[in-house]
């Protein structure tokens, strides 16, 4: 099972991560694949610290994040609590060439973050089928 | 703007459906197109009455739907409230032919419900910039 989920998630170009705003609404957004994956447990991105849903993280932690196949009916939701990192050896480890052109200082652009997310549970859905996993 | 959410929402197969479970996470779940839409604050779907998701917005309806196309980085996020209907009216009125091998006893099969979304505003997400809507 573990193993169909990581390849799925291996598959997919984009996530879609979610948030509870500060009314209680949750929220969505797309993000392109994650730069570092540790089996389905530990997931890293890169994003805009000026984001909103970075903002969101921060007042609250609670995230899920889901990965689907709309070709094959196979779809991932991962919940888990989301962290923001904004220390240098997260950045470093998470920059790749080619991320100037969206901050312009580099590395070190105080635009520039990263999130971590770790899964407490998964749901997989496949087979028309969905079955839950504690991780 | 309107128009191009519009043109957005209709030319994506797949809808991220996103709700609040009980202990506060936030849940998204990929479905099909929905089988309704007026202009971009009243969305329909049909679904399984049995459905986690069913049981959360009927817990708490708050809910946002998300629409997205991957090649041209356009998103909308819909933020608004979830209804779950159960009732012979809008059960017919979303039934499609077809729908007898999801829910073998028909229309009124007690496993098949309607969802009907209303959004209270949308972000759009295109050009690399994002803008928010009342609606």
């Amino acid at each position: 099972m573990l193993e169909r989920i990581e390849k799925l998630i291996a598959s997919c170009s984009t996530a879609v991560l979610c948030s509870v705003d500060e009314n209680g609404y949750p929220c969505a957004k797309a993000m392109l694949a994650p730069r570092r994956v540790e089996g389905v447990k530990e997931i890293w991105f890169s994003t805009n610290t000026s984001s909103q849903s970075v903002e969101r993280y921060r007042a609250n932690d609670k995230a899920s994040v889901y990965f689907y196949d709309a070709a094959t009916f196979q779809g991932v939701m991962l919940r888990g609590v989301m962290e923001v990192r904004h220390d240098a050896a997260s950045r470093e480890a998470l920059w790749q060439e080619g991320d100037e052109v969206y901050y312009p200082q580099g590395v070190t652009d105080p635009d520039y973050c990263v999130l971590r997310f770790v899964a407490e549970n998964a749901r997989f859905y496949a087979d028309f089928h969905s079955e839950d996993i504690m991780l």
